[in-house]
């Protein structure tokens, strides 16, 4: 029996341990889509305690404490810390086979030096030996011990990025922060708060806006801003990637008819935002950045807690109503023109993996090696499982020697480990074809490809 | 070489054999969802031969025996038994992988003391032993000799449930078998019969049904007989979980239109069917009782075979209609006013699986540990790569630890051992972790999740 | 660690060794599905160099030269050979765990006899080598060599299939070459250039074609000249099995609106070629002939490459779109006039695989042992996990011991090695379940299965 979690975790084989040792390893982190506050960075922020850092925003967490019968007071409520941290230890010792089990003994291991298991027994131990630690520790600690060479952040584009360039101008912290493009809240016309976005939108780019026409212009101006401010990527969140196309004039009678009457049709909120969808992905490949595509995703079902906790308190789930086949249209119609960007899908659904595979494979070109990517198994997919599911039929479909790897896409500073998890398997997954005789030992092959996929794939992919 | 299925058949590293036999096996059945008829308990039947009790209605050995291109007349028609069971050990050969070598196998050995193999050559041997055998075997012997503690039946509202009093009263039989409330005939009003079951429930609740309303009195006087009968748990079978409001005004016209018309629009269908199912969802979370929901089924796709046998013939397929957000959105409408019961999960498509596990994570409470369940791999999926799909699945998503485990919903008193199969194939996912340093090797916490998963999460569940 | 792609290759136990060097190996090859041409085996073709091969019709591989960054002139261009065959050779390189990697490197050992590894340095030597060897190959000695017994080509029912006729009436040339029925030009009503198809068809059976009725009469006098030159077998390629029922009069209507307009609606459209598919499969099943239906395609997504280069450049991809519910009706609607043909289902979406698993299983009967199968992993699929998924899948829902296996579907000579490929992998899969126990080790039974899988199954299937 193997030891619990030690130096060869997750390592089955013998190239597999060699590979991950000696050439996966070493390779610094690209960390290219994020959720970590540029704030929190440039102030260097640290930490009160272990029940803060995982439980206070961490709704993976949430969801498996109520899955344990736990109050909501223990999760998200105004039970003591301490307390929290105890019944999310009893919780874990459930969590057999969950990435969360693994995750968080991972974290205590790299950065508390705890080697032992957390459950309720040694919850009062870990606890302290944590908080112990936590004095000594910092968020810019935290990216500079895990070998971090790049970070993307996730911002809005009405954002004045002023922490990225406070960071950007420190000498004393060599980390890349760039901000990232995400915005969602300004295709989100069916939103509640649109118009109050809007306006907000205007003011950054110091105009007005009063059209679909001054709308495109403000992104544009923003764009540049982000640019000028070493964005490399942008990123949309949606429902499912829809084709609806329509003419510019059509678009434009929509947002009339939505400033008039406040409300929109199904179609029409479709067609209004695939038309700033192309309008956004022509500027990236004019930019050279890539667009990330987040998609399957069914937000909010719990009403209940919704009304009580807002957005992002673990009440999702991944949608079963977000067709392939739309997406490949507007890919298409982007490559019709030449305009389609560099591009990373990500479905929450993993019985897509296949069909994105056979998409991606339609519109690779010369413009980048691996210019359309199946963006690393995402959220509820972040897992052994997931992982190595995603990565089979990559390899199945298309060139996993040029896949561009990991990203945490992680509220917490700890989550740095999960590159780590996500290395392990890839090496073991490799490892193991080697070890059977399915692809040839041959060290420099190997060695180009385990950092490739690790490091070197992103660093070239995204021009950094 | 491992022996053909020896005692440690399915296990395939030390820890697994150990957690297998040392927690598993002693673990007492609780049968929660059976299609056992209660008569046949409360009168203990007997069995005049192998060929009744394994071919007399089990329409998945009938659908092999199909694929083996046997004439109908040795499956279902008129044959002799001896002909039919030589038949079907000729096509169990070549059912390689297929779960129903193992079932069959795993009865030969623990009920008739055969070890060997069963195929065309040895039929004859087999059907002596077999029938030799049968003549010391009834129904209450192979449910004490399976260490049964509980069975749930499966039944209709308007049922008397005679047999489970009889049984209740008979202090020679320690099981508790209680009724299940499945009301699906109740809200089948597309049926050809429902006039004629409509006035069946009125009659067992002594009353007249002329109303939405009135069937809904008529249902909860049901269900308080069945709950003071020792109901714990419901069941509905449908095609999918729609998710269709409507007022109560709105459905008693819809009721109106079909007592007139006698035909009624799909959409109308549905949002009856929803209004029924909240409306019994409710009562459920008012009485304790537990929900199952067991849908992507399409029914009775072969006209001329359901023309000659009718229902349950072997002539049923995975529905690919069965979107996952409506059940969503159906459970949030509980979930708003506190109402949502402990709920139970199951799709005929194993492709739901991860949307399922990610469904249940947004609903759970302190209700109950473990509230809403993923229910264990079902019928097509109940095998080693179902199981082992749906339990990765489940651990990925959520807490395995929690899991209430098996049932056999079978219509045979010689399927516990479909417990043992399931309970084999546990054991060896989790041990092979436990092997791997993937979760530590604690005895204490091993032995809560297997003995919970086996037999304690379900009674703990069920409240019995 | 095995040797790269050994003799034992994908052979993992000693079982599965024995199962495929001693039963399944020495089996012929019955191909009962590619895309050879006819033309080139009457006329014994020769090959210029290993581009001509490799590159000249392979999609599969322009994909993955794509994904690598390559030139469009090096993969369809007019880029020299040599240059071309370095690009696929250092495209190679990434391709770890793609099955253009072990079919590429089988090609290479079994017909060029190298058995080293291909990439951007060995890329001259192995350029000079098979063109060196390609010099003493034909294609009627690829086949020879393969030990194939009946190829099925693909034929369009206008076709005069003298290359067949050539190839029949040739003494020197043992191998069974037949044609297969294609009708897919026939059933596009929407295709640009239907009217002039129709001409042609009507030329062919010597009528003219000006009604659905006469349509159908031309198709019957066709299928009449095809079974007499030796056809067992049609083929669908579909989007998806639609089920729209319609009258003989309605779809005349809709064949004259067709005439009159030039245009039709989706439905329309729908109604037309479910009423012909309907009756081709009538004339499969008195005839006596197996239906192929693949299905699942969404095909020429990317515009430009479709602009440059035309159907079949590697630019499909999976679709999402593709209810297996229909195909059940559909299949329904045969049966029950008896008229249901053997059957062969292919979705390209591997997550049907368990929808049709059930679906075959409700329309078995006795006309035919395995009369409804699951087609082998087909396309995006054909490779060892979606293979082994293909039959895991089977095995768990019908009779893998019946189950017609393999066919290359391969427009190349050198495709033959698929055969082996899956015969390696299937004897490793039920290989490994008797090592462990789960199937009894008994050679009479083993050998049946693994040569029925291999070449007897499909034999008796298909009456050659």
């Amino acid at each position: 029996m193997k030891e619990f979690m030690d130096e060869d975790f997750l390592l089955t084989t013998e190239t597999s341990r060699h590979l991950y040792h000696d050439y996966a390893a070493p390779m610094p982190i690209i960390d290219y889509h994020c959720h970590l506050s540029p704030k929190e960075i440039a102030e260097d922020a640290g930490f009160d305690n272990i029940t803060q850092i995982w439980l206070g925003g961490d709704h993976y967490k949430w969801r498996q404490m109520r899955s344990n019968g736990v109050e909501e007071r223990y999760i998200t409520g105004d039970a003591p810390d301490r307390e929290k941290f105890v019944k999310w230890a009893q919780t874990l010792e459930m969590a057999i086979g969950n990435p969360l089990y693994h995750w968080s003994h991972l974290e205590l291991q790299r950065y508390f030096g705890y080697h032992g298991v957390l459950d309720g027994s040694t919850a009062g131990l870990v606890w302290d030996l944590c908080n112990e630690k936590l004095k000594t520790i910092s968020a810019r600690q935290l990216i500079l011990d895990s070998n971090v060479e790049m970070i993307g952040t996730t911002d809005d584009p009405a954002d004045d990025l002023r922490w990225h360039e406070k960071i950007a101008a420190d000498p004393s912290f060599p980390v890349r922060v760039c901000p990232s493009w995400r915005p969602d809240a300004a295709l989100l016309i069916e939103g509640a708060d649109y118009t109050d976005y809007i306006k907000k939108l205007g003011e950054a780019a110091d105009m007005e806006i009063g059209s679909v026409s001054d709308l495109k212009d403000a992104l544009c101006k923003r764009m540049e801003y982000f640019d000028q401010r070493g964005c490399v990527v942008s990123d949309h969140g949606l429902e499912y990637v829809m084709y609806a196309p329509a003419s510019d004039a059509e678009v434009e009678a929509i947002w009339q008819k939505w400033k008039a009457q406040g409300v929109l049709g199904k179609d029409e909120i479709n067609k209004f935002k695939m038309n700033l969808l192309l309008f956004c992905a022509r500027q990236y490949h004019r930019l050279g950045w890539a667009m990330q595509l987040h998609y399957g995703v069914k937000r909010d079902n719990n009403g209940r807690i919704f009304a009580a906790l807002g957005k992002d308190a673990g009440i999702d789930s991944i949608s079963s109503a977000a067709p392939v086949n739309e997406l490949a249209d507007f890919l298409n119609e982007l490559e019709m023109t030449g305009e389609l960007p560099k591009t990373i899908l990500y479905s929450l659904n993993p019985i897509d993996n296949a069909a994105i595979g056979t998409v991606i494979g339609c519109f690779q070109s010369s413009e980048a090696v691996g210019k359309i990517q199946h963006g690393s198994a995402w959220w509820f997919n972040d897992n052994r499982a997931g992982m190595t599911e995603q990565m089979t039929s990559l390899a199945n479909l298309g060139l996993l020697g040029n896949f561009i790897g990991m990203l945490t896409d992680s509220r917490s500073f700890l989550s740095y480990t999960r590159h780590e998890y996500f290395r392990r398997i890839f090496c073991d997954l490799i490892g193991a074809w080697v070890e059977r005789g399915e692809y040839p030992a041959n060290e420099a092959s190997l060695k180009k490809i385990v950092e490739g996929v690790s490091y070197r794939n992103a660093k070239r992919y995204f021009g950094i």
